[in-house]
């Protein structure tokens, strides 16, 4: 934000002399632009100091939709993983007891076939 | 953004010719509202201008709720991507381990069933 | 949003008859104030006054940001829900998968068994 | 927000006394620019008074994006836990159901392993 205003300042004090003296004056106006602010107390009124200005405003809104898209995201995703180990953990309990079932199952059938093997070879 | 912002300027200039004098000032100050900056230079006075504006700070407001929610939907989501595809491998894995356990088990039963036909066809 | 400004237009008329000589003035202010507009071209200048605007001002800013918050939740469940109807058919393929083999896996049993009945009656 | 703005307006009055003659000016210009209002009825004028104001714009940008983030995320949230509740509840139906048919398969197995102790002791 303080690096698009310092840049926004520069074009700006270039373009329009009139309204933005100094480069302070201009950076000034920036910050409180690209923060939607707008006190109003600095303005452009020359045609291309307006488009600037356009473009600043623009920039400064995208800008601040970025900044909440990215804080929330955080946010969404810091819920998300806590749940996310919880859903995790209780699938891994699943799982396990299903292949702790398959292994006694295939246990057992080997206890059968040994058994059938044991009847063949008792009857010889 | 700037479509709505040529478009409100449009309407103003034909409603409020005396605070809008020309097409240029009337978008200025339509990006400077719909921005949410409303620096103050330039402000509808009379009553139908303001109820013009009223209707281009709701439409301002709106559109960047909806311009915020797009971007942090797309930043949610490329969050959601990453961890779906281990999700989901992590799933495929456990549902072809379950998968190998009991085609292993369909074996022995073949195996089983085998058995018992040899032993019933040796007593003949 | 323009519930909240007729309502706060009221106040503000009562409180400061200085600022705001008539209700539509009132509201026109309270609007701009709402959606962190802010021309500044009517302002209060009461003790009062600027109290009430204070109050206005931050349940403006709190309205945006649920207005955003409600688009962008609904955003993100849109998105969700298309994936979750994938990852709903491919859980249910899966456990189809495993349903079917284990009625397989049944029905081995039974001929096994059926198997097993049929050898002792035949030795009677 | 208002902590904030309670706190720029005491650093403000002490930094920048022309702008700011007293305490209750400097806590509804705080106000007006955290809530990214900014009606520029109150101004700072001064370098460091503006070097002050940049910083509260930016503190004030910040904030409203963790608002709406906060916000947001309780709603995504809400949301979510709704549909967690029903997968949760999808996937405990189908683990019960492969639970019972290894169950079932378990016992068959039993009657399986039963019937050949029983083959064996009759021929003694």
């Amino acid at each position: 934000m303080v690096v698009v205003a310092l840049l926004a300042g520069l074009v700006v004090t270039i373009i329009d002399k009139e309204d933005f003296p100094n480069y302070g004056v201009a950076v000034w106006w920036a910050i409180v632009t690209v923060g939607t602010v707008g006190y109003g107390d600095v303005v452009p009124h020359t045609g291309w100091g307006r488009v600037v200005g356009s473009v600043v405003i623009v920039v400064g809104v995208t800008f601040i939709a970025f900044l909440t898209a990215v804080v929330t995201s955080l946010f969404v995703e810091a819920e998300q993983d806590e749940h996310r180990a919880l859903v995790e953990a209780r699938q891994q309990t699943a799982h396990d007891e299903t292949r702790r079932s398959l292994q006694e199952l295939s246990d057992r059938h080997v206890a059968v076939e040994a058994q059938l093997r044991a009847m063949r070879s008792e009857r010889g």
